[in-house]
């Protein structure tokens, strides 16, 4: 039987992907204690849109937000991957948020914004979380944003 | 009464600002465990200069120090509204220094001193801390160094 | 007597450096619980090959990757210098790889697996990590690649 946080996904007709494998020698999760480490993620969903591009230049605000709400579907995806239950995470400690970024621009917070009002959309206050948002110069595969986490787990 | 350390702030002259509240679905802050974890702060501080721009290009060394001092002292307020009594930081554990660079720029270390030495000024032993400094291609709001920072506390 | 993973280094080959100190109001490692927090690491090894410039641009994925390998070994280098003996490491938890990127440049991760291979090399699974790798727009002293880490020990 899915947990609370499955249902909630259910109804907001998200499926999680099958979390990615990293194709070299790092892993995507590791729990240490009571905390979930999530190695960078980025917005990669098989068969859905690409989110490459420099935000600023070639991707707009909207399109990279969502993007960055992808980052995060595959964080809760690698987040159940590590818990088998997403009702194991009590609380979303912290977001490293990369935005490829245009040197003139500077709205990263709206962009990260994707990945922040989506979990705490999915987990409630659990999802609330501490965070930064810069702009890199480049980011794997030409992709605009790429997000890391860190969990609190029960 | 005010404690140790904000009766150094006090003899420094530093007035510690109201904390800044996000503007969006994440939080300043979270205690977790022996844990306090801080969201990049910026180098705001109402009423206060503004640190704009990018290193090397169009602001200098010292300008920029003073910027990270600004954002270290963000960092306290935050760590005052989230602990009550900043004599309950046991030790400032890692800051992640983000410096908005132009590409020529390779002095980054110089600028987040203006945050380090800052902390080991107010706090002693207790606010070294491990580091990093990276040059980066734009920040929020145009801002010419972002902190975050992770303390242990008692 | 040398523990197991220094008799793994010298099978290697690789004589750990002297742990660099760091010239400012920082300190290289805290050990804080069963974590042990390590600074940025630059590739920067006395008498070794100087790693400097943008990937991308001046400086190829092969020496960019030599390069990540430097800052993994003066990764261990601290975390010999924290722990007396290597063995004490439980687990590589965290990487974050910052690397001095071109703007069309895209294969950061192939350049911090320089890292992520030597630590698996040298640690096994406990060298096995989460981590990001970004491109930035520059690196302290103009070096090629930055990595900071967090380890688990015992």
């Amino acid at each position: 039987m899915a947990g609370a946080i499955e249902a909630k996904l259910q109804e907001l007709g998200v499926d999680l992907p099958v979390a990615a494998t990293p194709a070299a020698n790092y892993v995507p999760f590791h729990v240490s204690g009571k905390q979930l480490f999530i190695s960078g993620q980025l917005p990669l969903i098989a068969g859905g849109p690409e989110f490459k591009g420099t935000v600023g230049s070639d991707v707009d605000v909207d399109t990279a937000q969502q993007a960055a709400r992808a980052c995060a579907i595959n964080i809760l995806a690698q987040a159940k991957a590590a818990l088998g239950d997403l009702d194991r995470i009590a609380q979303v400690l912290r977001l490293g948020g990369f935005v490829s970024s245009a040197p003139d621009f500077t709205n990263h917070p709206a962009v990260v914004n994707g990945a922040s009002d989506f979990l705490v959309e999915v987990l409630g206050d659990k999802g609330r979380h501490t965070r930064f948002a810069v702009g890199v110069a480049a980011l794997p595969l030409d992709v605009c944003v790429e997000i890391d986490a860190l969990l609190a787990v029960e």
